[in-house]
This record gives structure tokens, C-alpha cells and sequence, in this order.
């Protein structure tokens, strides 16, 4: 029977899913592996595929797609860029797995981008021709499918949501040089920056935080009527619906889906960011959905497995 | 020979081209219309294309697609919205094209995504896979290439770049009721507003125009050192350096063409505008080229016929 893997490459460990080709998620598995550089870090990484293949009934002949999503850019043409935050040599990793699963394609996919593909294939957006992922973890990440594909860019950059210009007025920079970026008022940590700021100009003191991207608690006293919490939600909900509509403006999709981590707290705040899309978009987009996506953590594992499957 | 026609509708005629499907326009015509919402007026239109086509070697049964582009949007599946500007019943002019030309396919297209597409068959942007034409006339239009097809949109706004947010501090209201979108700063009638407001700050004289799309004269000013001409079109290249790169942060498309009445100043503010975009842009997208569109006026005549071929 033929499979695809789908593969989610971390900084210490990947996570590993067996699917049918109809999409099926029929096994998964994390493989430690530290940094994927040298011939002995790839041995593990095919050695661990084909211990998840035997222990479920199949072998290495049976995979006829193999595909990696990677925390940075992949153009149009399925090449990795520059990666900042783990140690990875694709080329090498390629091979690697060229030489194990012989009838296998392979294809890279950008994180976001994966996860997109992951709900095209089987969440929220299954059949949909055209949507928008906007996912909201420490950053915010973007997937872009228009006609049923993902939009990677001609230079790697497409759906790069999290620095859409949403304030010109911005002094604070984000992390990628320019000021105003959404990504510095709808992240986990931009969440919590604004927080804090709303609660200095109300003179009061922030909730317990666990750390600079805890907005579970930052939802949790917006519940509980702290005024500067609903301050930083609404200000979360105002930069989000605006970017949006910007994007209405330019490829229109039919819905957006919201991923991540904060779209855990969704219900809280889907009324008010669906009102703040309604005010900034052109007329005919206003009946755009704007719906919580469904596979959580294991998007990425299906979208990879659907590009190398497609590609 | 199979034959595909092109025909550009206008408020008073029609302008047609009879292309082989290798994209050659071996013939064009323009039919005098007025209103096309009746049989008769549905008889001037069939008529004159089947003249078109005798004129120069051809009949009705040569014709495998018949593309029509429309001032107004037209949605993913090929649906005519509301058109403001003309009047067009395009199910009853579709039923009679229909009739005349029983072997072609019939599509529909906005005005700026046929421009787009010509430039993609014919133009500058041949064989590109992706590109954004930004379409200056009285207003800003756009058309939005991604994976070598235009991106019409759920709901016909694709492509609506005029109607990126560029200042949201703007009092003045646009067209369609927002406030500080790209057309306000860089339409012709937007460059020659900023023209006047900039000559009053200046406490001078404007040029004489004649007329509040008179961009030729404000470009001549600013050539003669007009300082309110030179601060309109700094205006003009800021505020659409800014817009191309909100979109490059989504799509990142591989380059950008101007097109409309306004790309004949092209020369003259290219380098600015060129400079305003990599002011803005996320690092990864700076080598974006910026590039005149070529085929001027026909480039929406080129478009829907390539629509019509390739549906």
C-alpha cells in the first residue's frame, strides 16, 4: 500500500507521521535527533522513518512521497533559504532520504506554509479553493492558498502576514528591522508587550505572567474584567482584522483560518475580530469567514505529506 | 484557423482583436455600442465580430474562444458583479455570443486582471509565474498573477490594490467610503489632489491643468522644477513603494509592471518608486524588479481573449 510521510523538523527532534494517500494519519513518532548536519544525524533520521514503517506494516517501497516542513523561507521552486533557528543541511537530508525511499518525492515546505496545506487537505478549509492561514504562535505566520496551492513567493517570502505594516507610527522595531509589523501587536509576545504597556498607562500591575509569551494568563484576566487585557485583546483584534483587510484588498480569499497557540483562546475574540475585518474591508469581502483551523500541532505533519504527495 | 476574439467593453464602444491562439492580434476593430442590454444592441456586438472576421479571412466557426473584459468585478468562477459604469447585461450578451459562436468558449474578465493577463500571453511579463500589474489611470487598479493565473477572488476583490490602506491618519474619504487608500495619493486624480494641497502648503500657484486627471501637466512641472510637482509624485512613489510592499509580504510576487495612462511618466519616477519599495519591503524581496508594462491600451483586449483560450 502506498504511503507518505510527513515529516515536522524542531530544533532538537522531529515529528514523524505515516499517512495513507488519502490522508489517513495512520501512525506518528518523535525521532531525537539535535542538529541534522552530518551523515550520522541523517542515519537516524531515515533509521527512525523505517522503524515507524515495520512497526506499522509497511516498508521503505511503499513511500511514494516524503515531504519536510522547515522553520524558514522555501521559494516557489521548493528551495530552502537562509534557517535561523536550527542547524540543518537540507541538501544532505535530501540525499539521505533519496537513497532510503527510492520511489519516494520529496519536497520542502515552509512551516506556515505546511500547515496551510495541512487544513487544505483535511481541516477547516478542505475543498476550499482560496484562504488565508494566519498562524499565531511567538510570531505570526501565514499560508496563502489561492486556486488550491500554496503561495511561497518568487523569493520565499509569501504569506509573511506577521509583517504586514499595521501602524506607520510604530518606534519600537520587530525582529525584522522595521517598526509596525502586525507581528509586534498579534503575537503571543506582542500580546503580552501591549498588555503591559496598557497596564502602565493604567497604572496598574500585570497579572502573574509566566514568561514574554504567556497570553493564556493575559486571556484568562481579560475574562476576569481586567481593563487592560481587554485592551491589549481588542488592540490584538484591531491590528489582526485590519491586516486582513489588506489582504482582501489584494487576493480576496474565501475564508481565514486561525492557528497557533493564542487560537486557543478564539472564542474570546473571534466577535470582536470579525467586527474589526467588517470595518476595514472593501464591501464585497465582507461575508469572509473567519473560522479557528482544526488539526492543531499536527498541520504541518499533513501538509508536508500533501505537497510531496502532489508535488 | 481556429481564431480566438478579444473585446474590451466601454461605456459608448467595443474594441475588438481577432488573435490566432499563438497570441499574434492580426486584426482589431472598434464597434460603436452604447447601451448592450438588449437583443438588437446584442445583434450590433455579433455583427460587427462576425465583420471583423470576414474582413480578414475568417468566420464564426473558426472561433474557439470569445473573451470579453468588464469594468467591474468578476468573481473565481467567472461571475459578472455589479458594473457602475456601463450598462451590460452580460448573461444576455454571453447567450447571444453563444449563438453566433457555437465551438468558443466565452469568459468574462475585469478590466485590470485582462490587462494583467495580456502582459502575462504578450507582454512584459511573459512566462513569469507571478507578477502584480499596478494599473494607474484615473483610479488604481491591479492585477494579481500567482502560479501563472490571475487571482479574480471569492468575491471579484482580488486585485483591488487602489484600495490598500496607505495612510490611516487620512481624513479625506476615497470612493468607496474608507479613508487613506493607495488611489487618494497615486491615481491621476489622487497625484493632482496632493498636487494642489502641496501647492497650498507652498503658498503657489498650481500649473495650469486641464482637468483633475491632468497628470501629463503635473509631470512636466515637476520636470520644470515645480517643487508641489516634486513633492505629489514623491507622494505618489511612497505611498505605492509602501503598498508593493504589503504585497510582497503576502504574495511576494517576482515582479511588479505599471501599466495605465500614468506608466508613460514611468521614466521619470522609477527610480524613486524603485527606491521607496526596498525602503519598505522585507529583506528577501528586494530584488523584486519594477518594470513598464508594454502592451499599453491593447493589454486588456489581449487578456480576455487569452482568458477565453485557456478556459
Amino acid at each position: 500500500m502506498d504511503k507518505v510521510l510527513g515529516i515536522d523538523i524542531g530544533g532538537t527532534s522531529i515529528k514523524a507521521g505515516m499517512f495513507s494517500t488519502e490522508g489517513t494519519l495512520e501512525a506518528a513518532t518523535q525521532i531525537p535527533t539535535g542538529e541534522i548536519v552530518s551523515e550520522a544525524a541523517f542515519a537516524v533520521v531515515t533509521e527512525g522513518l523505517k522503524k515507524l514503517l515495520a512497526d506499522n506494516g509497511a516498508s521503505a517501497d511503499d513511500v511514494v512521497g516524503v515531504g519536510l516542513d522547515v522553520p524558514g523561507p522555501v521559494d516557489d521552486d521548493g528551495k530552502v533559504g537562509m534557517l535561523a533557528n536550527i542547524e540543518l543541511d537540507p541538501e544532505g537530508l535530501q540525499a539521505a532520504l533519496k537513497r532510503t525511499f527510492s520511489r519516494a518525492n520529496l519536497a520542502f515546505v515552509n512551516d506556515a506554509n505546511a500547515a496551510a496545506l495541512g487544513e487544505l487537505w483535511q481541516g477547516t478549509a478542505k475543498d476550499a479553493k482560496s484562504f488565508v492561514l494566519v498562524a499565531i504562535g511567538t510570531g505570526v505566520g501565514g499560508g496563502v492558498v489561492t486556486d488550491g496551492k500554496i503561495v511561497s513567493g518568487a523569493f520565499g517570502a509569501g504569506g509573511e502576514i506577521g509583517h504586514i505594516t499595521v501602524n506607520r507610527n510604530e518606534k519600537d522595531s520587530c525582529g525584522c528591522g522595521r517598526q509596525g509589523c502586525l507581528e509586534q501587536y498579534a503575537s503571543a509576545s506582542g500580546i503580552v508587550r501591549v498588555y503591559k504597556q496598557e497596564c502602565e498607562k493604567l497604572g496598574q500591575d500585570p497579572v502573574a505572567l509566566s514568561g514574554p509569551t504567556d497570553t493564556l494568563s493575559v486571556f484568562n484576566a481579560c475574562r476576569d474584567g481586567d481593563k487592560a487585557a481587554q485592551a491589549a485583546i481588542s488592540c490584538m483584534c484591531d491590528c489582526l482584522g485590519y491586516a486582513m483587510a489588506q489582504i482582501s484588498a489584494i487576493i480576496d480569499p474565501q475564508m481565514y483560518l486561525l492557528g497557533g497557540g493564542v487560537a486557543g483562546g478564539f472564542n474570546l475574540f473571534a466577535e470582536e475580530l470579525r467586527a474589526a475585518f467588517r470595518k476595514y474591508c472593501l464591501a464585497p469581502s465582507i461575508g469572509t469567514r473567519i473560522l479557528p483551523a482544526s488539526l492543531g500541532n499536527d498541520a504541518a505533519m499533513y501538509g508536508s505529506a500533501y505537497q510531496a504527495m502532489k508535488g
